[in-house]
Order: C-alpha cells, then structure tokens, then sequence
C-alpha cells in the first residue's frame, strides 16, 4: 500500500494534526532505542502545558492516606530505567479491508524507549492501599470534547485503569525517555509506562492515581480501546489490556524494488507482552513457505527484539508479497486472518509486505 | 407536541414496524391493568416463532447441577400471579430536545399487567448456586444482526443481566399475561420479569439462564442500555437498571382543549422502582405552584398508582402547562431538567403537557 504524499514532520508521518498523531516511518526502525525524536506521537486532545513546578500528582480513592507529590520530590526518590516497547493499540489499522475510522497508522505506531522513574508501588505503598482495591485508575491532565454522541456530556478527560497487581508489580511513574526529560508530546512532566500493554494504559501527563475496588468502566476502557471477548457464544466488551505478539517487516518497505537474483536482507522486529519472542519466521511467497529468521542482540522483558533474514531473490521478475511471524514463549503465534471481534484495535495478523523484484 | 398522522395499529401507535415496536396513547390509560392488546411492545429483532412443545430452557454457569426444563414442567411448578408495571427505558423520548435517536416513544410506552409464573429462585435452587456467583445472564430468543459498527460481528442475541440478589428475590419466569397464554409479541412461551426495573432487563422469548461469576458486558448492557453514573468527576459506564420515580399526566392529552371557568378532572399514573409513591403533585402553571393530588386504589410494590387531581380552570383563554411529579417512600422525586449523562434513557424530568383554555 504505497501511499501517496505522504505528509512529512521532522521524519515522521503526520496521520492527522488536531489531535498531533505521528508516525515513525516503520523502515527507519533500525536501533533497538529509538530515537525520541523518532518515536511515534499519538495524542487525544491538545497537549496540556504544564509548569513543572506548579505540578502536583494526587494519589487517592481507595488508601488509608491520600497524599499529592510534587516533581521535586518524586525524582528525588530512587528511581530505575528500563527500556519498554509502546504500541499504539490500533498500530497497522491502515491494513485493514474495508477501511475502518480512526488513525489510519501504518508500520510505524510502535517504539522502545529507555524510560526512566519511579515504580508505581512506591507511591501505593506511601497510601497504604486497603484490602478491598482492585484496580488502579490513572487519569492525565489531557481533556476535550468528543464528536461521539455516546460519549459523557461535557469535557472528557483521558483516563485508564490497571488491575492492582499489574500496577504494583511493573506501573513505572517516568519523567525521562532516553535519558532526558520527556517531551511535551510524550508526557511531560510525569507520564505511565505500562509493560507488555497497548499504550493506551500508558497514561501521559500523570496528574491522578485513583486506587479502586470496582472494575473502572471509563469512556476509554468501555467505549473506546475495547473489544469483544466470547463467553462460549456470547460477546462481552472487554478493556484492551497486553499486547498481541507480532513480527513487523522493517525493510524492504511496502512497494520497495529489489534486485533479482541477489541477496536481500530482510529485517524487522518483533514482540510480544511481557514474553519472550523465542522464533521469528519469513514467508517470501506469500505464506506458503516459511524460513526462521535470526534474532539479533539479546531478550529484553516487555521490549522488541530485531531479526533479519538474508532472502535470495528469484531470477524472474514480478512481485513478491513477504510476511514475517512471530512466536512466543507461551508458543502463542500470529493469526493468518483479522478476528472480527477485534474492532479496530490489536491488529496482530499476518501483514502482506508487496515488494517488487526487477 | 400533537403528532400529525399517527399511525395505528388496534389503538396503539406504531412507532416502527420492523422491528414492531407499540405504543399505548397514554390518554387510553384507565384501569389499574393494561388490557393485553394495549400494551405496549418493544422489540429489538423479527418475533421469534416458537413451537412450545420444542422450547427447553437451558440453566448453566456457575451451578452444580446444569438442566433444562421443558413448557409442561414448567407451567406444572407452584406459580405466583402479580402485577408488575414494565417501563421502556426510552419511554418519554419524544420529549427531549433536541431529537435524539431512538424509538420516539410518547408517554404510553409503559403498562401494567398481572403476571403468571414461577419464581426464578425455584430454578436457581434446583441447580445449586456456587458460592463465586454474583449475577444471572438472562438470554432470550430473539436475535439478528445490527447496524451500529461498534456491536459485536454476526448476530446478536438479546441478552441481559440481574445481580445474583435480586434475581432470587424477585425475578419471575411469567408464562401468563393478564390471565393468558402470553402472545407472541410479549415473550411466548415464556419471559423474564424483573419488577422494579426498566423493561429491557424483562427478557421475552426467553432460552437460557446463565449464572455467572463475573458482571456481565453483553452489548445490551454496555453499548446499549447503559448511561453515564459519576464517580466524583470521572464519568462510568453503568448498565440501566431501575425504574425512575414518574408521575405521568394521562388526561388531558398533550394539546386538549378544555371549557375555561369549569371543574376538569386531570389525572395519571406513578410510579417507582418497588418504593411505594407517597405523593403526586400537580401544577397547572408550568411548575410554579404546586397542589397534591389524590391517590387511587391501593399500593401494591412494584405497580403504577392511579392519581387524579379536580382543576378549576381560569376564565381567561389561553395555553396552560400542566406538569406533574411523584415522590416515593425513600424522599426521591423528579428532577426539574433533564440529566445529560442519562443519554437518551431513564427520562424523568417534569414532562410539560400543554393545553388550551377555551
């Protein structure tokens, strides 16, 4: 799917401007880190401007002691760094057939980044949280209207809930992305990392913890990042939680030419929530014949890891259609076709990358 | 708001033919008991055609014992008869403005009949509940596909839930309406009744009983029939679940026209979710002043109560607002406007209904 004029920011593709939604062109994924200035944007509402210094986040709801921290002190506890894969939870809706709403990303709403902060256990275990919690609810500082005449009268603020054990075991609390101080665009001053989750979780510009003892049903977990799940044959809507493993072909990109009868590499990366990504495959004919690619480097929990696989090209011209799929260690693999039930969100199956031999 | 060209079918108005959905004219509301083939109907899918004889109603889930029961054991149980006034969620939708969408019910898509069947807790304690339940998913047979892209792909069956409590302590499987075989556009062979609560928890054509561990996200309780409940500023989405307090103006209609400088008899029904309704206010001038109105009859939980209230209407001509508001045993009566984060349901804010003075 070549698209045409592709309209450019700094490097990245701009899906759409009010909300700022950029794309990583998914070729340029070629470090492990990438590059802040790289990393794909994906916004709701206008970014809030937020002084540093007048910050405060609140931790409340179910504890026995409420109590907000302002910036100076959160960064003055100890803090850890850890890289983390975000995926945008509609990444590769620009896949799907017939064309769906929403951000029609490609490749490229996927990075990793080095973030760095504090756990969110750190913080719950100042509140002393009560026996009767279950979940927690990050809420940001982002806000607006939305066009959805289902949506709660009145300004919507972006908000998301955790389930209290994922937020004490691997929440992280980060005020920087690769050894600085988040962007506005990412999060500043204080934003969620959520491991092994689509980064709708990963709430940005932090401003409230709510510790709860209900499921929470917010707009963005009911109407919004939500998908059917079967109970035997009935639907339940369900909150968008891990992420859906998945190998994306990085290079050759979609309509590139390749020399015939020669050696092409084809590389890309792959992941999965918070599981080891133990095989990668590649399929030059389009599926019917797979090959294992290479892992590169080593694993890392809840990041990417790169492949490559060295492809000899046919002698004849024409087309070819690769595809690259990954498998876990839960053995948990790609599916060959869209399931429904999905909506427009955890596009995990097999992507076709067309690529031209000449 | 008089209606040009109301289309009617036997006395009720059709609001829409597939699927058949009638409405009673409110004005016609006069006895305690709505006559069967006054009552309104609302269905969501075509009227399932059920051989009786071929019915079985399966009981799973969380229980010891799964079974199904057959139409002639059924009716051969210990029965209770009661009456029980159904409300459509969306009754009074007609008056909201601006337009939303929706059957545009008037008034009249409430009524009041006896019921005949057999406690839903006899079948819950011939499967043995387990200790982890919390709710029963009430399935019924009416299905098909919608057009709204956020339902589930594929057919839809019409299905709703009942916390585990109420579904023991209340629920009812009527087999029989106002003293006959239910018809076919009320639930044959048999239905779900669920006093105190809005009618789409009321499950007709009913197949399955499901008990569950877990709160049920069917799209009938989340998609569709649910409304925005706040916790502090955060707006959650909350299934639909009990009757609002109502007091609803059945004579004059909407539009009359009465004598001035005479003696006019306005009367109507009231309502609430199993509180007994301790008052009936009318106004005559639009809501500025108030006077009681007398109660009819007996309470009885879980039915409507006959009010009526003798106005002496002004010499001068001219358009009059007649309103009307209920107050129930727990001190809750209607709100002046409208609440936005209810959508287009569980509408009980006064309803002016204008007349005019000659």
């Amino acid at each position: 799917m070549p698209e045409d004029d592709i309209n450019l920011r700094g490097g990245r593709i701009v899906r759409s401007e009010e909300p700022l939604n950029l794309e990583m062109p998914f070729e340029t994924a070629e470090s492990f880190i990438t590059p802040t200035n790289s990393f794909y944007v994906r916004t709701h509402f206008p970014i809030p401007k937020i002084d540093r210094d007048a910050w405060w986040l609140h931790v409340e709801g179910e504890v026995e002691k409420s109590f907000a921290i302002n910036y100076e002190e959160l960064v003055g506890l100890e803090s850890i760094t850890i890289p983390v894969t975000l995926e945008c939870a509609g990444n590769n809706r620009n896949f799907l057939e017939p064309k769906v709403k929403g951000v029609q990303w490609g490749l490229g709403a996927v990075g990793t980044a080095e973030w760095t902060g504090v756990p969110l256990s750190v913080l719950l275990d100042r509140a002393v949280v009560r026996s009767n919690a279950c979940e927690v609810i990050l809420e940001g500082a982002d806000h607006g209207m939305l066009d959805d005449p289902k949506s709660p009268p009145g300004e919507l603020t972006f908000s998301r809930s955790v389930p209290l054990e994922k937020a004490k075991r691997d929440v992280l609390l980060a005020y920087r992305m690769n050894g600085k101080d988040l962007p506005p665009e990412h999060g500043f001053p204080v934003r969620a990392i959520v491991p092994g989750w689509y980064a709708m979780a990963s709430i940005k510009w932090l401003q409230r913890i709510i510790v709860s003892s209900e499921p929470f049903t917010g707009y963005y977990q009911t109407l919004d990042y939500a998908y059917w799940k079967r109970r035997g044959d009935i639907a339940e809507l369900s909150p968008i939680a891990e992420l859906q493993v998945k190998a994306e072909i990085a290079w050759p990109a979609q309509g590139e030419t390749v020399p015939a009868n020669s050696s092409v590499r084809i590389r890309g990366a792959a992941w999965a929530a918070g599981n080891e990504i133990v095989g990668v495959e590649v399929s030059t004919d389009g599926g019917s014949t797979w090959k294992e690619a290479t892992l590169l480097g080593e694993m890392k929990p809840h990041a990417w890891r790169f492949w490559e696989f060295d492809w000899k090209t046919p002698s004849a011209p024409g087309k070819r259609t690769l595809v690259a799929r990954a498998t876990d260690s839960l053995g948990q693999t790609q599916p060959v076709h869209r399931d429904p039930d999905r909506g427009t969100y955890m596009i995990n199956h097999l992507l076709p990358i067309t690529v031209e031999v000449r």
